[in-house]
């Protein structure tokens, strides 16, 4: 499979261009809820711009195996969510829109709690069959980058950060080429 | 008062070597507490090295209009919190340990649900007088680097990461020099 490396700072630029849409656009969130852990960074990054407090929920749709789980285990809750969110407009906020699945069963579990509005951003969307789908019910959904379904390389996951960036650069098709 | 920026980069080695340090100790870490918002990164990179879940809770020193606050208020707390770290190995991350009134804090609020052992680990220290104390009952206490008692620029603090960056490179002694 294709592998695509990312530096920190092309995620922060991507979360920045990302911040940018979400801030000209008509919605307006009062919290960011942080799928856990692949979007704890982009969520600490887009508060910069946003300047909005994150709750984490925490979600594995994989065992310590590597086994896939049929449906994904919270790993985390927010504590008190049904008070701290009811009434919110929320921003959800992942790393990539990969099967779906996860981001489906969030933004369900999320909506049962009454906020007035969700929203969802992302860093990367992976252009592939989904299994999951946005429900309606989801005022906008952002992402930073269309992608091929590829392995999408994180720097936070590298063990060798100079070699991962390395693959982050070669990637790079240069703008005179 | 002196500034110091960190590139994303630096931030992740100092992880690495942070998590080195962890590993060729006696502790062995069952699960990762990370303090909100500021832990999040480095608790995030810390788990591509331990391998380990992360568990994460919200505090704020500070009101939205930056006065700080007698004591640190619960943003998010940590859902079934007692059932989840009662008889664990906990390793608190925050990213900077300043006057320490907040680690202190979560330190106390984590030690009352029995875990079986807490040890913090922070990227940086600041060496200036603190406000609060590291309680007796922490196995370890690790600090990524020592610094003086300057204002940290953390690169997700970043409105423009290419700025940021040339004052983080301009904070760097060559290695020649």
């Amino acid at each position: 499979m294709e592998q695509i490396a990312f530096s920190y700072n092309e995620i922060h630029q991507t979360v920045a261009e990302l911040a940018a849409r979400i801030t000209s656009s008509d919605y307006d969130p009062e919290v960011i809820v942080a799928i856990g852990t692949g979007g704890y960074i982009p969520a600490r990054i887009i508060k910069t711009f946003l300047k909005l407090p994150i709750y984490t929920v925490g979600i594995s749709l994989y065992l310590e195996d590597h086994t896939t789980l049929p449906s994904p285990r919270k790993i985390q809750w927010i504590d008190e969510v049904e008070q701290k969110l009811e009434g919110k407009r929320i921003l959800l906020v992942d790393e990539v829109d990969d099967s779906r699945t996860t981001l489906e069963y969030c933004i369900r579990e999320l909506l049962a709690h009454s906020p007035a509005a969700l929203s969802v951003a992302v860093l990367h969307n992976k252009n592939k069959e989904k299994r999951g789908v946005i429900p309606a019910e989801v005022a906008h959904y952002w992402a930073g980058q269309e992608l091929p379904d590829a392995w999408i390389k994180y720097p936070w996951d590298a063990v060798d950060i100079v070699q991962h960036d390395q693959a982050a650069d070669a990637k790079a098709v240069p703008a005179d080429a």
